[in-house]
This record gives structure tokens, C-alpha cells and sequence, in this order.
């Protein structure tokens, strides 16, 4: 919207004279608030408001299950919408200029650490990056204790951490938002932007079938707590040994159960990959876990994402990958195909952390139209 | 001026029909401008201007030794000004757009760098945090090279040392203003903290008793060039061999007497809190002091903080620290008890840096009454 | 409003006589203000526009030669512009806002790292600054797969590195411009400050003469890709087996060539001082180099700059050095004197690396005129 149209709604709404403005003339926020009887004029004319848009402000992000599948298609809405807005229309939108978030590393990233960073400043707000050498949590102070003193400076918290527990602590101590940046249960950050990715590529989630070829990690953990609700049906091969989590499986079969999706479950690639839509995998040696690298090559003996394993799928087959890749898990030709979507899964962890962020911290008004899921 | 005084104006300039307002109501500028004829009316009417408003542009800020009472509650109002408009109003001021700071830490801090990081972020400044891995001061080039270089790049900086001189070195090459952010001998920005949180709980300073009980260190030291001018009473306790510098407490003395408040040093913790209003302690064992702690341990016997000695204080008792907490020094029952102001005392470190950094780059027009003192 | 259109408003308020300019020409609003009447002229200009203005969005900056003199100049001009608007006349300009840098440190640095991440600051972008701990490039991916990734991410990539193929591999994997923040073989940015700089001290750079005193290394490369086709002779002095690379060499003689200016190459300092108007030097020890030292001390002996050396010069000599300093390089008579422009020269490394990420990011529209070169 342009600075004209919202000084029109503006004046309109003040030279009305049944509201006195609050002086809250946020432009960024396109706002006018009345000061006497608080309702809040919107200049957006044209957004695409959702009578059944859900708040999300002020609650944690530490799984996807937490979250119900209208819920899930609003933050993806949200990314899309920035997307749309901010990449494709050069719009400038700053609706967290003054805020600030703690960026907290106990483990390396690239993806996480730069799509949180940078989209948390392209909204406007300061994103301070924190590694282990910066703030050791639990170490030279309580976990408790930190949390209580970073909601004193920040707006809002994304960690990655070692335990889950640890964010569970956060999020009992601290008095913002907490939001996962991976732990060794969940990574929902990952699957929202490869259900953003999946949406665009195909148009739509539901019917989609979805082949996990992997460790039964967090990664497949947070795919699960998306997929089945948004109409995806999984069919996870994961060697002897290196399941998936069982209460992790118990919530997907409720959830497949409620949306009517299917659920599979083998130890043979080939099968999981039958007939499939998308294939994703993960590395299978992880950070800190390189002295169990011999162990695992010959537990996933056969997990390497092949052409032999495309062949079997349908025919406009994707590849998915967290990245960074390992060539164990995947050989060039898929990683590197026309088929593999991993350089725009990668660019929507930016937009979809900033989905997150915004919305944990303000009620988003969409500007485009719901995508379709 | 306040939000409403802003609105008054921009609601007079569009109900006046004269002028017709060009969708540029910028609060922070305090700004509404005709699209018509371009007149633009300025907001700023009613700011509480101080005649005797002093200007630090300029200026270093290593410690408070170097302030006046007036000073020191010149920039205690500007943190509750800021603390009162941008957390309670939210009110978007960004007065540093286009500044940068250069924040150099020497050893790691959680508090100085998140509270200065983003204090200066939310002014609308650019933080640069340095750590020894970034900038060796004095080791890849001299320290005076490095002021000189600095001054080049941002607009002021601050240090944390471990040597006082070489702040004062700092201050003698660069043409910036130089900031402690901890030294071996003083922490301004800790104490800045402690009289703006103790304000807010008991309405004013004057007449209060604030009893300390451990380490003489670089925290009591900068409470002692502060709390005797501000009407604060003081009763130190420490251990024999830990005893406050003879040159701080020569200056003490001194500011104490001119304000005709009273300093009490004992060795008896006891002593110390008896009748006391506020106990203030600190960890013992420093960062980089760790191979000491045994002989600490003994020489420190009696000095934790319990109920002990608060039953002894006055019945509205507080108790601050400047964390990070070791339970040596202070027991759960009192550090996490209602009376301490721990919280609030942390989360002021923002209010009160965010108020030294605008003071010693811009003149502020504080927009609220100034606080009893 | 285009910028022409803007300056023609902002130039006849000021030419009219009836208005006092507020100093507030505040490009990135677009709006002068009245210092008497408050009067607001928005509209936006006619700057100094170039016919013949080169656009380099998009393009790469690896090395100067990839520039001609028109382009150099313009470059120049650009970080002049800046310097004049944003420093000297307190011009809040802010046209990256909402865009992104990733600034990628292989090695440390002060001035490359400060200059870049406040100058895109000032600009209003948001520099993510990255060490080895923070992304290994090559190591925990492929340096091909972490380009193209952060081309999803950010908007320029500067990155300070070992080995300059390297950089070459980032152009053609990511799809953001490469920005060259120090390789083995050229140091631009240096050298685009180090003109600058005598083009203020100087007036203009033709007929110059530049002396190198040193290794053959990125910073004399880099001088010999500009200095030449800007007018300025160089006499180059360099002890055997530390010569040029043979490649840059060959480039110089043919730009010198065309531009009608001198080269001359000798392994006696004294001769290449003789009658030099500029002195260059660098550390011989560079970082990673230390254990060459006693054999480079050897090597390097009489190539320490001295008043010897400034004695045989023009009178109105100056002396550069891209800093750190080691004494063995330059005495302390030479390097403090008020003939050596060092910390200009720094502070300088500023300007001109904002423009530089500025023009590969947008056209940017000159409001002062192009300086003589």
C-alpha cells in the first residue's frame, strides 16, 4: 500500500470524529488506533484478512506438533506472503524495528544461524548472534537464570541446543517466546520450508506421498508433525536400530488417523521410494557423531538417494535435503538434478523462520491470498 | 513530547482542512507534512526541558567518579525517560540511525554486551561486537593505533579491560568517546543499574541505607562514586586483606561528606546489614580468579548472604547482585526471594546503557517528568 | 520521486533565498525542511547525474583490473559523495535498508571487517559477520554449495580469503555479487582508499608519483591495477625473489601504456623514493608468515622507511600503509609524522567499501560534483 492510500485511511479516520487517534500512526504497521475506544483502523485495504486467523504471539515454537494444521497453513501463508511482498515486490517491511532477539548457537550452523539472522533484520529488528563462547548455557550461570535475564534485553529467543529439555527449561523460565533452532528431537524451522517448497513446486500438499530414506532423526520427527495433518502421506525406511522415536510415531499415526493420510513404515528404501513424490534425506553422521562414522555406513548400507531409487518413484519426483550434504547419503546425480529442490528449500528457511518470528511477536495481516494446501 | 501531544497535532493539522496530510506522520521525527503545500508542522512542543540540562557530547564515560549528582541523575532520568516511551509506550525513537558502536570485550560478558548490543540496536545504532578472537587490543597493533583506527569507523566505543589504563589510553588516542564496560577497578555501567532499579522500588534515593558484603572489587567501587551523592547511605563489609581501595575510599569519603551521608566499614557482614535497607553482593571468585577459590573460600567464611543477615535489615529489605550468581556468596532463599531486585536490576542495565551511549552522542529531550531522587 | 528531482527542489530552496535549508536534506524522505518557517519541500532531484554512468549492479569486485578509469572514478566519486553528505553534512541515507551482507573472514581483520559492517550499516543493510567458527568454507560443505545457499540469504558476499580462486568458484556459484575482501594476489578495496586519499590531499592524482617499498604483494597489485590508469607513475623497489607476479606486471605495462604513464622497477629503495611525491609500504611479515621472519628480515634490510628515504622525496611527500604496522617496515619519525596520512587513509577504507557494495547493489545518483582526478 502506498503512503497515500494509508494517510487517506488516516485522515478519513480521525476527520470522521467518532475516534480520537492514539497517536499511533505506524506507518510500518500501517496503523491508526483510536485512543479513546481502541479500535484499530488497518490501512490495508486490500489484505486478505482471515476471520478465523489464529494469534500466535507470545506463544514457544518448539515442535510443530504443538500447532494444528490450520495453524500450520497460517505460518506457511505468513512466508508466502513475505515472500511474495518482500522478494518478489521489493517491498520494504519493518514491522519489528526497535526489537531485538537472542540468537543462541551451541552448535554450528549456516542455514539456521543466517536465515534467522538476516530475515529477523529484514523485518526491521536486531538480531544478536550468540555462540558458546558468547553464552555458555547452563555453565557459567543457570539455564534459569539466563532465560530470566535475556527476556530483560530481547524480544525473543531461538536456540539450538544439545537437549530439548534445555528448551523446555526456556520456555518455563523466560518471559518471551522460545523458538527451536533444532534439537536432537525436533527441527520444525526445516519442515515449514520444505512444506513452503513443496507447496510452490507442486501447488498443493494434500495427496502428495512423502519417502523418508534415513536415520529416524529430528528431521523426519518434525516432517512427521507437519505432513500427515497437511495431507502428505509418508512412507519412512530407516534401518534396524535407528527408528523413528516411538511416542514421535504414536502422535503421527493420531494425527494421519484424524486427516486420513497414510502412514508406512519399512527397512526398504526401494519400497519407501515406490511410487513416491518426494524422497528427503538427511546426512547420516552428524555433528559430533563422526566416531560412530564406520558403525553407520554399514547400518545404512543401501540408504545412499540413487537414481535406482528415482526410477521407482513418480515421474515428477523431488529431492529434498536439509543440507549440509553428505555424499554418503545422496550421489550427485539426484543431489544435483533438475529435480532436486534443496537451493530453494534452503532460501525458505529464511522465509519461513521469519514467518515464525513475526508471528510469535505480532498478528501478521496478509496482504496476498491463502495459498492453496 | 508524548504520544498524545503528537497526535493533538497531527489530528489539529488534518481537522483543520487547510493542509492535507501526506501520509508522513514519522513519530520519531515528529513530523506531519502537508502533501499539498509541503508545510510541515513540527510535533515537538511540550518536551520537559531541563535548564540546567547538562550536554555529555563528547565525553568518556570510565566512571562516575567523573559525574556530579546532578549528572548522575541527569542520566538516570534519561533511562527512565527511555525505559517509560519505548518499553511502557512503545514508542519507536531511533535518535543513533547511521551511528555504529564498536563493543571490544576482552573477557566474556552476557550482560554488558546484550544490554549495550541491544540498547544501541533498538536507538537505531549499529553494534559491533568485538571479541579478543576479532581484535587483540595491543597485541596485532598497539592500542593507540587501534583508537585511532576506530575512530575512523564508529562513532564511540566501549571496552571491557582488564586494565583501567588501557581505557585511559583509549580515551587519550581516539576521537571518540570511550565507554567502560567493566575494568579491574570500576563498573559505572552496574552501578548506573542498581540507583535506577532501587529508585523504582522505593520512589527515591535519599536517606537510604545500602549495605555491602564481600570483595572490595570494581562493583562496590563504582557504587561508592555514586550512591553517597545520591543521599545513600553506606555500610561496607569486607573481608581483612579484600579491603576497598585506599584512593576509592579517599574519594568516598570525600563525596560523602559534601552530601552529608554517611560511609560505615567493618569486617562483620553483620555489622553491616544491621538496619540496612539494600545488601549488595558479588561473586568472590571472578572470572580468571578460579585458582584462588580455596584460599577465597576461607578468607569469604561468613560472608554468604542468608536469612541471617536480612533479618537483621530493615523489614522493606532489598538485595541486589550484578550476576552472574555463584551460590557461595548468596543462598537460594535470598537470591530468588521477593525482596531481591535482581530481575529488574538486570534487565536495567539496558535502560541505563542505552541512556550513557545517547547522552555522550546526541542531546536528549526527555518527554517525562524527572524521577525523586 | 526520482532523485533528479529531489536535488532540483533541495537546490532552488536554497537558491531562492527565502528559505534557510534546515540541514535536513534528508534523501532517503526525500525532504528539505525550512529552518525559519518550517516549510517542507519534498521532491527530489537532479543530483549531479553522469551521462555516461557506468551501472554495476550485479557485477563482481575481485580486482580493479577488471575496471577502467572511468569506472574507477566513479567509484571514487561515489565514496566521495558519501563521505561529503553522510559525514560532513550529518545525512541520514539508508538505501540498502532491508537488504543483507554476509562479510566471510578466512582471516582475521579490523579495518576490512569494521569498514564493511559499519559502512552497510550506515547504508541501513544488515552485515552478518562470519569467522571460520562460524562457516568453514570447503570444509563442512563444498564452497560451491554454501554459494549457492547464501545467495538465498543475503544480498553481496564479501569474503576475505586464502586463496583468490576461491573467490572465482563464489562468482560463478552464487548469484550475488562477490565482493574481494583481501586474497594472496589483490587487496582492492585497499587500494580504492589509498586513492581516495591522496585525491584529497592532493587535489588530483595525475602526474603523481607513488613509491612502493616491499614485497611484492596484494597491495602493490592492487595499486598497480588503478594508480596507473588514474595518472599516477609508480617506482616500484622490491628486495629479490619477493618481485611482482609476473601476470600483474604484464597488465600494469599495458594500462601504463595506454594511459602514457611510468613504471620503473629497481631493487633500491633509494631510487624508488628519489623524487616521489607517495611512499607505500606494508608489513613484510604477514599473518601466517611469521616463520619466514629471520629469513625476510634478511631479505628486507635497508627496506625499512626512514627519513633517509622521505629526504630524497618530493617535498610535499606523503606516506600509506594499509596497517597493522610492524616497526621493522616503517620507523615511528616516518609512520607518526604529519606527512603520513595513515589514519585518513583508514578511515577511508570506510567510504570507499560502502561505495562499493552500494554500486553493486543499486545506481547510486551523485548529489555532489565528480571530483578532479
Amino acid at each position: 500500500m502506498s503512503a497515500g492510500v494509508f494517510s487517506r485511511i488516516a485522515s478519513s479516520v480521525v476527520r470522521s470524529g467518532k475516534h480520537k487517534p492514539k497517536g499511533l500512526f505506524d506507518f510500518s504497521k500501517q496503523l491508526v488506533v483510536c485512543r479513546v475506544c481502541s479500535a484499530a483502523f488497518h490501512g490495508n485495504i486490500a489484505g486478505v484478512s482471515d476471520p478465523k486467523q489464529t494469534s500466535f504471539v507470545g506463544h514457544n515454537f518448539l515442535t510443530l506438533r504443538d500447532f494444528n494444521k490450520h495453524d500450520i497453513e497460517q505460518l506457511l501463508w505468513t512466508a508466502a506472503d513475505l515472500k511474495e511482498r518482500i522478494k518478489n515486490n521489493g517491498e520494504v517491511y519493518q514491522p519489528l524495528i526497535g526489537k531485538a532477539a537472542a540468537l543462541i548457537f551451541e552448535k554450528r550452523s549456516t542455514r539456521t544461524r543466517m536465515s534467522s539472522e538476516t530475515g529477523f533484520a529484514a523485518l526491521g529488528g536486531h538480531p544478536a548472534f550468540l555462540t558458546q563462547n558468547d553464552i555458555h548455557l547452563g555453565v557459567n550461570e543457570s539455564l534459569s537464570d539466563t532465560a530470566k535475564v535475556l527476556s530483560g534485553f530481547v524480544d525473543i529467543i531461538l536456540a539450538r541446543v544439545y537437549r530439548h529439555d534445555d528448551l523446555i527449561t526456556l520456555t518455563q523460565q523466560a518471559s518471551v517466546p522460545i523458538v527451536n533452532g533444532l534439537s536432537e528431537i525436533y527441527h520444525p524451522l526445516q519442515s515449514l520450508a520444505d512444506m513452503l517448497t513443496l507447496q510452490e513446486h507442486y501447488g498443493s500438499l494434500s495427496g502428495l506421498t512423502l519417502a523418508w530414506v534415513g536415520d529416524g532423526n529430528n528431521i523426519i520427527h518434525s516432517i512427521m508433525m507437519a505432513a500427515p495433518r497437511l495431507g502428505i502421506n509418508l512412507k519412512i525406511a530407516t534401518p534396524k536400530g535407528y527408528e523413528i522415536f516411538p511416542e514421535v510415531m504414536a502422535d503421527t499415526v493420531k494425527f494421519a488417523k484424524e486427516a486420513n493420510t497414510d502412514i508406512f513404515v519399512t527397512n526398504d528404501p526401494l519400497e519407501a521410494c515406490q511410487n513416491a513424490n518426494i524422497v528427503v534425506t538427511d546426512t547420516w553422521i552428524s555433528m559430533g557423531q563422526e566416531e560412530e562414522k564406520a558403525e553407520r555406513l554399514k547400518a545404512f548400507k543401501g540408504y545412499q538417494v540413487t537414481k535406482k531409487m528415482t526410477d521407482v518413484m513418480d515421474k515428477d519426483w523431488t529431492f529434498l535435503h536439509c543440507l549440509p550434504r553428505k555424499p554418503e547419503e545422496v550421489d550427485d546425480e539426484v543431489f544435483y538434478s533438475k529435480n532436486s529442490l534443496i537451493w530453494p528449500e534452503a532460501e525458505n528457511r529464511k522465509w519461513t523462520v521469519m514467518a515464525v518470528l513475526l508471528s510469535l511477536l505480532t498478528d501478521h495481516v496478509h496482504k496476498t491470498s491463502k495459498p492453496i494446501f
